[in-house]
């Protein structure tokens, strides 16, 4: 694999924690939180959702009113008391509902990643769901850095964003840009997506989160998030909102 | 494999700045930096060197008088002006001039995890220098969980210091400890590991790290450093030494 010499590279961020040592300079970050917040994302903004406007607390969600308004509340993977929705992507999908609403979403790793990286340039949001079209815009429109952060789970690592971190720093390397240095995480995540694209599932069968989400029911979903290009969108975030940003 | 219900855990910590999300209690912390500080810890004592002294600083360092002291300091990958070893394993190898000497050392990244850690319960050293006889150490000695705390590269991630982690733990799983709930990286590293043992060197030939510290001429080193059982102790953290333990 090519150094970064120079021109446009990519590098992995696998923590929230980590984000001040791999965050740079004239970079556009893209946040991924696969099981489920990201992925929720893609599905929200592809099945007619106006916008989505990540924040860290129930409080802050609730703070935001009116009648075009759906709120959405997850912790440790459930649906908080008295919210509606939490971030099961299918519950997004043929819900005339949610259509031309403002959805405000809270859940516990996905948009805590957004709030760290949102005033250090551009964001937007990843996920298997949107993998081609993200790498598609990254590649023809943009001439930054990337750097996938990945959510994790509470500040620790998970195999399934260090996946799409790989399938996406694949992509891109594939397409020109050039590994960081310093940055072994864009490395592991390209070996350990090609030891598991041929089964996804089955390879985070042994992922400790999984087993965790496997007993709150969650088959469905994680099948879906795992499945590319469902949700062909791309999440941009443009003040409060994550629009569909839609090329000119 | 089996998830962690009872008995003894493992779980791997990938870099010094996630230890307080990773960190447990009842837990003995095995301190890794193959390239080079740990690898050279244990090539110095199982070589002659009585005790080596970890210390942050090169202030540190030479905050230590005494006959019978030696002193080492590297930062970046090479020697501090002034002091007469680095973190080289094989400056310690059939080298006199160490033999029943003191070592206080400070290097990059080594030495600060094991500050990090070493208020936490028992602290001993790992490398592929000594990782068999620290496996049988830690399965037959030892009742507390394992972290393997990897030392990485200014609080970045690196491939060598992951492989080991995935070489040890694997070990340990195989010989009934259990996986850590929340603990993909442990995971992450045996996979990785398994992708690479059969020529850990041509794995490594990607690593960025790798890359840099070819450019230093190190290869002798990295050699060393990469081949197992080459220096078989236990280095353990007594007060402020590490000494050769020696089971009763």
């Amino acid at each position: 694999m090519k150094q970064h010499l120079a021109g446009r590279g990519v590098r992995v961020c696998p923590s929230p924690a980590l984000y001040p040592y791999y965050a740079g300079e004239n970079q556009i970050t893209v946040v991924v939180d696969i099981l489920r917040a990201t992925s929720a994302i893609c599905a929200a903004l592809y099945n007619g959702v106006k916008s989505v406007i990540p924040v860290s607390t129930v409080e802050q969600a609730l703070g935001f009113k009116g009648p075009e308004i759906i709120y959405a509340a997850e912790r440790n993977g459930q649906v908080v008391e008295g919210f509606s929705y939490g971030n099961s992507p299918l519950s997004y999908i043929n819900n005339s509902e949610v259509i031309g609403k403002t959805l405000v979403l809270s859940t516990t790793n996905g948009t805590q990643a957004i709030e760290i990286a949102k005033n250090n340039g551009p964001l937007v949001i990843g996920a298997f769901s949107n993998l081609h079209v993200l790498a598609d815009f990254l590649i023809r429109e943009r001439q930054e850095d990337v750097l996938v952060l990945c959510a994790g789970w509470k500040n620790k690592f998970n195999l399934e964003d260090t996946l799409f971190a790989g399938a996406l720093s694949e992509i891109l390397i594939q397409n020109g840009y050039g590994l960081e240095t310093d940055a072994d995480t864009t490395l592991m995540s390209i070996y350990l997506y090609n030891q598991s694209r041929a089964d996804l599932l089955t390879f985070l069968m042994n992922s400790s989160h999984q087993n965790r989400l496997k007993h709150l029911n969650l088959k469905e979903d994680i099948d879906w998030c795992l499945q590319y290009d469902t949700a062909p969108v791309i999440p941009l975030l443009r003040e409060k909102h994550l629009i569909h940003y839609q090329s000119a």
